[in-house]
């Protein structure tokens, strides 16, 4: 049997962890095993490697490494932005905005913090996948303690209007903090905390060819937020417990290592698959010419998600039906979108990293179209 | 200059990660790195070897697969039983018990529940550095919500009674939950959490030869807590958030590999060093004869532990002053114990694991001599 070849379209679910990222997990596994919190010199040596990743993630971000928080990954650190923030200002407001599209991590844990008696907004996005920034200003009053908006919406690709909110917090008199989840965004697209006035980030490891099961928070020099977990004196208390040293080694290398100019390539990329795309015959392209090249999102009305996706797993080309986080739920995003019912269910979301190129989008599409002659329609 | 020996005694901080569960997360990185949520079969494949992962932690605690949650750690584990238990139960009574001696992850969630009005009692250990079964006994009431003990204290290798808790909470007629810190009882002591009774047991992988960043939460069928993170629905939404596969199946490949016959060869290491520290002038061994023996505590009053630790770091020799996670700061548990300020103050852990052997024990012995001989005392 011929082995076809991997076409891998689903890099906003996760990526190939990078060879340089997987090395220096495991030199620090098999070389650099003491505990970080240890007195002694092995301690240290293990302590001395993790400050070297968190100046790199501080770089990468123009922030300073005390600035920085290692978490398990993007859910905790949109956990533990939402909730501190919530937490440490519950007393000063009861009002917090964010968007209909958010990730489910910030998404769900609104869901809680409205059970609790907290009045959360939640932005409608536009026809392009985006808040408005109108929206943004009227929902901000002098009792809203939180507001949390994505940097790039993880379905759509579409990028949210970050520039203004920290004008517009000011401007209302609220003592909110300003907390953006940049996971799909990170290293994607120019995004500086200090530069947009963004008082909490967060970002993940494996989006970017880091393992699973790392990220970091940026909380803001003189930002408080509360910890959600207690215990030893690890991240300055803000996140307790034995520091998951090589996977944030494998971080900083994986961010040390990323090509700083990917993001144009990438650009180039979207405009051939949107192209080829575009020529198909009963595909609607969701996404528009404003959004991350990273993600396109389309429909293929006739046609479950569901069943297309597996069509073309079989094929050998990985691609997701929305969040891989909803694994097969209603996509709240897509509702908040208003898509008919058959647009909605049978949207695709193809995602792009540096490893893939022209090919990938034709044998995809001529993938597509075995697909919609010969499936049968929903 | 001649390298010296090294002489690793701090495995109860954190353990060298054994070859075989270094090229397990190795080869979960760079071969099985899809996302277990997606609905391809390269999420599919990462999953099943996460499922494969659960089944050996269960085994190892002969309990279900459903019944193991991964978790980031120890820390995270703990903060997830005792909060999540306190949140599920909270209506139905508002004392904790717990002990003076506890692990900084319980202790210090304790005192934040404290804060919150919670009235816990805090069980004092006796002289053997164990809580009494009368004390528990007497302090479990009808309107107990939690009782958390640990199964071996982390700093002198005390273990905890626990056989006889399920029986006392059923007979106070309390809906108390049952929680065991186990993170250094773990496979170093049998301890099947339905023969005790117990509802919530932490484990952690970095003490038993797996990576840091990963651990387990047991979670008997039934019982029922709150979770501290919303998001998606990886482990049944008790704790979402994409896997950290590489250490996941790093820490199933650990435990599969364990050396059963281990705790046998500790318990004669741990005779052959007692008989030889107690042969030594100035050393008074704090640990009793019951105590784990994987976990000795000495101390060697008039002189501090942290000049002894770096003393004997620096001949390449690793100990502990008190637990890792306090790094330097006091500690309750050698508070609670009484002891006066020349013994607490002079504390030394030793922890251990295969790779000791008899000669670390002479080489221990001979440098604290010369410590005791040629520093100055305080």
């Amino acid at each position: 049997m011929i082995k076809l070849k991997e076409v891998y379209l689903d890099n906003s679910a996760t990526t190939r962890v990078c060879k340089a990222a997987a090395d220096e997990a495991y030199r620090i596994m098999t070389e650099i095993w003491g505990n970080p919190s240890s007195l002694h010199s092995k301690g240290l040596e293990a302590e001395h490697e993790i400050t070297n990743a968190r100046r790199i993630i501080a770089d990468s971000l123009s922030a300073s490494a005390e600035e920085i928080y290692f978490t398990s990954g993007g859910t905790e650190g949109n956990n533990t932005a939402v909730l501190g923030a919530v937490n440490a200002l519950k007393r000063r407001g009861n009002r917090i905005v964010t968007t209909a599209i958010e990730h489910s991590s910030v998404y769900e844990t609104m869901q809680q913090l409205e059970k609790q008696g907290f009045e959360v907004i939640y932005l409608p996005p536009d026809e392009n996948g985006c808040v408005k920034k109108e929206d943004i200003k009227k929902s901000i009053t002098k009792d809203t303690i939180l507001v949390s908006i994505m940097a790039v919406n993880n379905e759509l690709g579409s990028v949210q209007p970050l520039s203004t909110v920290k004008r517009l917090i000011t401007a209302a008199d609220s003592p909110a903090l300003f907390h953006v989840d940049a996971v799909q965004a990170y290293m994607k697209m120019p995004l500086s905390p200090k530069k947009y006035g963004i008082d909490l980030m967060t970002v993940s490891g494996h989006k970017i060819h880091a393992p699973k099961g790392v990220g970091a928070l940026y909380v803001r020099k003189g930002a408080r937020i509360v910890p959600l977990h207690f215990g030893g004196m690890q991240e300055r208390k803000l996140r307790p417990g034995t520091e998951a040293a090589p996977l944030i080694c494998a971080m900083g290398k994986a961010v040390e290592v990323y090509d700083k100019n990917e993001a144009g390539r990438i650009k180039e990329l979207n405009g051939f698959f949107r192209r080829v795309l575009s020529e198909t015959d009963g595909i609607i392209i969701n996404s528009d010419e404003n959004c991350l090249p990273y993600i396109i999102s389309f429909s293929v009305p006739g046609f479950r998600s569901e069943t297309l996706l597996h069509f073309l797993a079989e094929r050998n080309i990985f691609v997701s039906s929305g969040s891989a986080c909803a694994k097969g739920h209603k996509s709240h995003v897509l509702e908040a979108m208003k898509y008919d019912a058959k647009r909605a269910d049978s949207t695709i979301r193809i995602s792009f990293s540096d490893q893939n190129n022209e090919d990938d989008a034709n044998i995809l599409v001529n993938n597509l179209k075995i697909a919609i002659s010969t499936l049968a329609r929903s």
